[in-house]
This record gives C-alpha cells, structure tokens and sequence, in this order.
C-alpha cells in the first residue's frame, strides 16, 4: 500500500512529507492506522544530526496513537479495530530482561530496533522508488500508516482521544513512570525536579500522584512557573535568581527543626545537562536521598562526582521510557488520564496536521511549546 | 589518669609511643580499656597526611574491642566490665537520620567528631606537658585506655576473642554490610569485587553468606587468588593477564544461554580507584545491576560515566561502614563469628605489641599483612 509520511532524507534538513510505500505486516507485525502523534526531543536530536547512531533516510516519530488495520501471522493479542499506543520499549514477556521483573528493558528486538528494521532485518517502509526508508525507534509514528511488532503495541481503551493519548507514548509515561517506577517515591516524601518542560511537568504531576509534600521545580525561565504550580510544583528555583547555589538552595528548602540536614527525598534531572544531573545528585538528602536521570545528554558527554557523595548515602539512577513496561502499563495510564487522575489537556499546546510538522519543530525550538502534536 | 598510647604528632611522621593524660568519661561518655585494635588502611590515610581533614596530634585507630572500665552520668546502657567494640558511625537512636530508619549515618556527634573533640567540644587526651591531643573518628583505640561516647559502643558477648572481633568494628562489617545492608544482595545472584584486600575478603563472605552463585574476584595481584578463594570467590580475573577489557570479561563471565546481555547484578568497589569505580559500574547488568563504591577516594578524585549507562538501569550506590547500625548490628556479626557463619581467623595474619604498632603499617604498605592487629 501507499501511505503518506514526514520523511528525514538527511540530518539537519527539514522533514519532507510525501507519499511512500509500505508493505504489510509480517509474521508477528500488525499495521496501525496512526490517528496523532508528539512531536519530542528525541525527534528533534535525531533529526538535527546531534544522535550519532541517527539513520537515514528514516521516518521519525515515537509519540503516536492510532488503530489496528490488519495484522500478520501469528498475532493474537490484537486484531483490526483496536486502539493501540506504539512501545519504543517493547514488552515480549519472555526475555532475560522481561522475566527478570527487575527492567523494563526488553531486549528482544533491541538489535534490529536499533538498525532501523523490522525484527526480520527488513523494513516496511521505500521510497516510491524502492529505496528502503529506515524505521526509528520501532515507531515510525510520522506516518499515517505504519507496522510494528505485536510487542510493541499497548492496547487501549477506545473512548480515549488519540490527540491526547499519543502523549502518553512517551513524555507522560517517562515523567510519571520516573516517580512511581524508578524512584518509587513514597506519601510525604521531598522532591526537586530540574527543568519544567514536558517531562519536568509529567514528574511533578507524578509526584503529586505519589502524594510528596514539597515538590520544588527548578528552571532558568520563570515563564515556567504558572505551568508547573499547576501541576503540582510547591516551590519554585530560579537558579539565576539567587545568590548562592542552587544545591545550597534545595537544601536549606528542605531543613526542617527536627531535620537540619536538609536535602530532598528524591531529585529528577529533566535536562539532559550533565553539569545539572550532578546538581541533582547533589542536592538530595545525605544517608538516602536518590536521583533519577531523565534527560538524554549530549553524545559523549559524561556525568561526574566525588565518591563521597555515594559514600554517604546518595543512589545516582537513570530511567528510559519511566519504567514502566509498556503492553502493562500503558493502558493503566491512559486509564488514569481517563478518570482525572492525572492531566494531558494543558501540555497539548499545538495541534497541527503533518504538512504542518517542521512548524512543530519551530514551536519546540522556540520554547512555545510543551507538545505540539500531529493531528491525521 | 595515665595511659600509653601510639600517638600521630606530625603528619607522614611514623607513630611515637608514650604516657599520655586521659581525663575521666564525662556525661554520657564511657571509659574503655582497649584489649585489641586493628590497623586500617583509613589510619594510614590520616597517618600520612594524604587526609586534607587530618588533625595532629591525635591518636588515631577506630577498630578496637575492649572492657568498660567507668561510666560516666547519665550512661545507662552499659557497665563496668561489659565489652564493647567502639563505633566511628555511632547509633544515637534519636537523631532524624537514626530515625528515617533509612541510614546508619547517625548526625549526633557529627560536627565535634569531626574536630576530633568528644560531643562536648573538648578533648579528653592530652600530653604530659598539657597539650591536647586530638581525638579520632571519635574512636582513638591505639591508646590502652580511650573514653568514647555511649552512643559510640557496640555491646558484645563476652566470649568473644578481642584480637579478633575488633577487625568487626571496621573492615569485617564493611564488607559483610556493603553485601547485606547496602546491596542487600539476593540468593543467586551473580557479583564481581574489584580488590582483594581485607574489605574485599570481606565482601566475598558476605556474597556467600548471602547466597550468591557466582563471586568474581577482580585484583592484578595472583596472590590474593588463593585466600580469596577460601573465602567465596569462584571466579578470578587479573586484569593485566586478559587480552579485553575486564568489564568485557566479566559480561562474557555472566552470560547464559538464555541471558545473552550479561554482566553482573552487583559489584563492588573495594580498591579506592576511580576508575576501577567507573570499571565496576560498568560490569554490571543493564536494567538492574547494582555498583557499590566502598573504597575510599584520594582527594578530590572524582568518579565519572556516561549518563547512558544509568539511564539503561544502572545504579550507582556507596557505603559507609557497610549500611550497619553499629550498636543494632555489630553484635549481631560477632555472633555469626562466633557462631561460625563468618571467618575472622585467616585474616588476621599478625598481632603485634603497641610497641611494635608502626611495623604494622610496614606490612600493609608492604602487601603482606590483611590484617596486622596490636593487641595490649
Ligand atoms: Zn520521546
Ligand atoms: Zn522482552
Ligand atoms: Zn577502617
Ligand atoms: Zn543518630
């Protein structure tokens, strides 16, 4: 079949929308009509050249909701009709990593994802001269048709919008699952985020969900502050507004009568800033405080600090896709979404069609907007 | 009174032995007569100058045991002629740290422990012409006699043989806990250690009482393979005798069948090196695998990695005096010694006289001791 999709011919250029081939599912694939999908940071430091294992040509897109149109041999958890969120952490339920119950990770079809193909070393997507377009992340939600392994299909509820929870598909889960799966914050505890952009407001309304106390956001613009209140945010850091650290800062924010240690429970780096990510260690709580890295740096950039901060008690973490496992608990959140647990509607902040798509670049460049998303 | 005591005078001076003046126990405070202590590696740290926080003159040593000679007011948890093991962490019970029940850093003291003064700002030792001299890690146990806070001493049994328990008031208990409390490893578990001095030893015992399937042993000395074997380790790596890297080696060590990732769930720092540290983080399982920094850093050293490898599941932790809550769990360790569950014995390779206390830290520097211990 035919479909039309956002095209990455080469890094650092413009995504060109044309109509392009794709084939039918294979055994164990299952094509899905995309209804919308984000447009994320990862997108961006693919398209722009900074990801030294970017492919290309490639159709980006990793944030989508759409339907089963047909499925390939073998698949019997899905069939056409059902509404699903593409996993660029799938969940196969039967690797090392699946059944450890210790990871997300799966690894199943981790060396073809990371080739840009299909688990049978092939992709569904050419040129309409027959030039094979690389598939990313598994995903390929830049496209109003795509094919993707079963593993890589969370099946949702149907009354759910597809313009909000395509969101969920990346920045939500990755915020919220940060603090409930990662951190595994507890009722009453302290917290600081640093960066309020979409996943520094996901971690927050996370924490929020996890009933924390003080959930202290620390950004250089103050334009993010109203935003971040909203969702939660009880104290406010503008790192270029005070006079000592930012560290310093967290820590007298934290000191209590009983407590004159100070320092938060639990810190989430939203950043990607390597220099940021140490202050995030920094600043949590000598004995047990723990940071969890969220942001993608910089290739080649490396985080550091004295041994002492580890000796005495601080846990340095990361998180990829918050988590969570995505065939299980993707649909909770979308649920969650559902029954006003937790909030998408005002991070859904431009919704464009795909001949729109490079604005959407634009609108994250120049910081306007929190998700700006692709509408079919 | 009058004591003898090894006293530090100077920096990279070797120690002196003489009479010395030691006031009374204080409230709160408790006067031991010293029956045994160890040499560290810490000592020796202080001893050359390496330290930027070491304090001169002092009497250095914190790994002792002995017998409770006088209590001072107010001391109600123990007596004349209880034996003790004093405590460099001590365990307050009423601090906020003691309470979170999340640490064993109790604050109490912290600030005047680290002047080497006792909780009331002054110092209990002094020369014979008046000078005080300094107390250390709160402990001073190369003195016959020391006065220590209440909160500072682990009752014990008294059975138990001094010139070998008091190696728990130090590296037996930072090994065992870094693996127990730290770790809190698993039955089956996979875990390299990277250094096969005492701490090391310590460690490796700790994996077998925990259970743990395979116990790698990381050091560039083929010496250490034979005791370390005694002690656990069921696989020995020298990195200068492999043709790959040693984080290469131990992920091809840990690999199976149906775990074609590898890498270990736990490792542990016991060398102090900073890259070894990077090293030992590095080797362990993506997804899950826990790194534990127990060595101590030269000053100002600092440890460093690519995000990417938290962000893919790492987590990167540390230890002081093994997680444990000294008066709670040292007792609990002398049992299992006692009671044959740990080894203590083979470690303790020399006992020497007070008068002979700086060819102890010959033999340390020399490689040949694991542990050279003065007993009075
Ligand atoms: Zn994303
Ligand atoms: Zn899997
Ligand atoms: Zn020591
Ligand atoms: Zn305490």
């Amino acid at each position: 079949m035919k479909t039309r999709a956002a095209v990455a011919l080469e890094a650092g250029k413009p995504l060109e929308v044309m109509e392009v081939n794709l084939d039918g599912p294979k055994t164990g694939e299952v094509l899905v009509e995309i209804k919308a999908t984000g447009i994320c940071h990862t997108d961006e430091f693919t398209r722009s050249g900074a990801d030294p294992e970017g492919l290309f040509p490639a159709i980006l897109g990793h944030e989508g909701a759409g339907v089963v149109v047909e499925i390939g041999e073998g698949v019997t958890t899905l069939k056409p009709g059902d509404h699903v969120i593409p996993l660029y952490t799938p969940e196969c339920r039967e690797c090392a990593s699946c059944l450890s119950g210790k990871t997300n990770l799966c690894t199943k079809i981790r060396a073809t994802q990371g080739q840009g193909k299909m688990p049978d070393g092939t992709t569904r997507f050419s040129m309409l001269d027959g030039t094979p377009i690389h598939h990313y992340m598994g995903c390929s939600t830049f496209a109003n048709h795509t094919v993707l392994p079963e593993i890589a299909l969370a099946k949702v509820r149907e009354d759910a919008p597809f313009d909000k929870i395509c969101y969920i598909g990346c920045g939500v889960t990755t915020g919220i699952g940060a603090v409930i799966n990662t951190a595994k914050v507890e009722i009453g505890s302290t917290a600081a985020v640093f960066g309020l952009g979409g996943i520094g407001l996901n971690v927050i309304q996370g924490l929020r969900l996890a009933g924390a106390d003080k959930i202290i956001g620390v950004d250089i613009n103050n334009e993010k502050k109203a935003m971040a209140e909203h969702f939660g945010m009880t104290h406010f850091v503008n790192p270029k507004e005070i006079s000592g650290s930012v560290v310093e800062e967290i820590v007298n924010l934290t000191k209590t009568d009983f407590d004159q240690i100070g320092g938060v429970d639990y810190s989430f780096d939203a950043t990607g800033n390597v220099q940021v990510m140490r202050d995030a260690l920094e600043c949590t709580h000598r004995g047990w405080g723990q940071s969890i890295i969220i942001g993608v740096a910089p290739a080649g950039a490396e985080i550091s600090t004295r041994p002492f901060q580890l000796v005495t008690g601080r846990v340095w973490k990361g998180t990829a896709f918050g988590g969570a496992k995505g065939r299980t608990d993707v649909p909770k959140i979308v649920d969650w979404y559902m029954d006003g647990k937790i909030e998408i509607d005002p991070m859904i902040t431009h919704v464009l069609t795909l001949d729109q798509i490079n604005e959407g670049f634009d609108l994250m460049h120049a910081g306007k907007s929190i998700r700006a998303v692709v509408q079919f």
